[in-house]
């Protein structure tokens, strides 16, 4: 298996996806299309629908009964957008930078990033449900992973708890855990099982990619503090040391740098484990968990 | 038909269905769902999910295959509240009060409130799939209208074209008329939807409602203006006269009071006239639109 050309595969479909699947920039109102289309043509890795499609065919079916998985690939990269565009407004994160480019509030204002937002989330559901409507039992479980990873219990519920510690010197370790779950791997793991769903997949194979998911999505925000707290903001395309300069508490700061390391490493080979449970020991996935938890931006 | 007697049996099973279907105040993180409650629970008309509880009711069919209106309704209250918090945020209306209480990012924060907003769109979303978990079809359907109407070309679409409004003095009829059909009416129009889903109206019965909900919607931000112009805020329980002073482009601006008047009275015809052409002739409803067209707050 040629790593970069699966991924590169994969990458080609969602952008061809998201070009397709969102509303033109000229619809009415033309500024709050073009914003939603400025922040989901950022670029970055496209981890999330990545993982939709690759997950999606560990599990091939019947090829008249099976669903495309493109349009959940693409509501969760609409779902994840939302919440960066969210997350970079000054009440937030206040950040001026996203990818290398200015945040969605720096190049509209802060109330159309705010509605373009809202309106990338609200699009993200709707894909799934005309997305799948020769499917309706599909589109229902699609609904409910998503709705329930980027509720307020998980995503919404991290970022909460993120803010809130931020306020304080003295977020605990526990409290860190709660955040990186629920604020990175509940998207990670619903991107595994929304592609799972798409194929036909068994309840055990799904508790599988729930369960890589977690660990990689734990290796990868941990990966980030690392990243935060050594490399430089060319690198990363994102404002650097950030975190430490906010006061923040990350598990570099609570861990340590090496301990930080190890950990990273330790949740890569957990969810490498599981991946190679899977049918046909799942390469592509299992080569990107490696690539995850060594990468430098 | 007792209309207040029929008002207060469907609102109070709105009350206890938010009690019941939204997550516990208690529910990590605790402050962002108490915010999300502190929102739900700020009273007002329960307009939306009523219409959603009494459309349901003029298709009763075999009550083993019914479905339940209610997480529809609910969700549809989560959604209009949601809309609510964002749009008093200071980048938006930047409101204090909103029916005579400090509005969410008062009684909260800034980041808070965002995040409540999110998280109740989104769980509008979880109810209409877990809510409807033993009818597919019927969940993805009620997914497909609630994300339309809330999606950018109507809810978020009437909300961006009002910013933009704001911004000049010389917004057009036309522009006025894209925003309420799409910032009122589409909310009013799919709550009528919703509810008929939930019976078994057949196509003609559910566009007789969408139209009905686009004059109802029409009828009622028309009235809006008016009463701003012409109420005071303890009256309203808002901001009184906020309209004027922004120099927002209002209905009263371009067609004057009497106009305005007389335009909602027509608009309220209208809704009547098709709510009559449905099974029993949909009594309550018919008074609800009477209602609203005289409505003094």
């Amino acid at each position: 298996m040629d790593f970069a050309a699966e991924m590169s595969r994969h990458a080609a479909r969602v952008e061809a996806g998201i070009e397709r699947l969102l509303p033109s920039g000229e619809t009415r109102p033309a500024r709050l299309h073009a914003a939603m289309r400025y922040a989901m043509q950022a670029g970055g890795k496209r981890l999330r629908p990545v993982l939709v499609l690759a997950a999606a065919e560990l599990f091939p079916s019947a090829a008249e009964e099976r669903a495309d998985p493109l349009a959940a690939a693409v509501a969760i990269e609409c779902l994840h957008t939302y919440s960066l565009i969210h997350d970079d407004l000054p009440c937030m994160d206040n950040d001026d930078l996203r990818r290398g480019r200015p945040t969605a509030h720096r190049a509209f204002d802060e109330a159309t990033a705010l509605l373009a937002g809202d309106a990338l989330l609200t699009h993200a559901f709707a894909l799934l449900a005309t997305g799948y409507a020769a499917q309706p039992a599909l589109s229902q479980a699609l609904v409910a992973v998503l709705a329930d990873a980027a509720g307020s219990r998980r995503l919404i519920g991290g970022q909460m708890e993120d803010l809130l510690a931020e306020k304080k010197t003295d977020a605990t370790r526990e409290e860190l855990e709660f955040i990186h779950l629920n604020k990175t791997a509940a998207m990670i793991e619903a991107a595994l099982v929304l592609g799972a769903h798409c194929g036909d997949a068994t309840k055990h194979e799904i508790d599988l990619l729930t369960q890589a998911g977690r660990n990689l999505g734990l290796a990868f925000q941990i990966t980030d503090d690392v990243l935060d707290a050594t490399a430089d903001s060319a690198t990363l395309g994102k404002t650097a040391g950030k975190d430490a300069k906010a006061g923040k508490t990350t598990f570099v700061r609570l861990h340590g740098l090496e301990d930080s390391r190890r950990l990273a490493i330790e949740h890569t080979d957990a969810a490498i484990a599981d991946l190679r449970k899977l049918p046909g020991e799942a390469p592509f996935l299992v080569a990107l968990a490696e690539n995850m938890g060594r990468r430098s931006k």
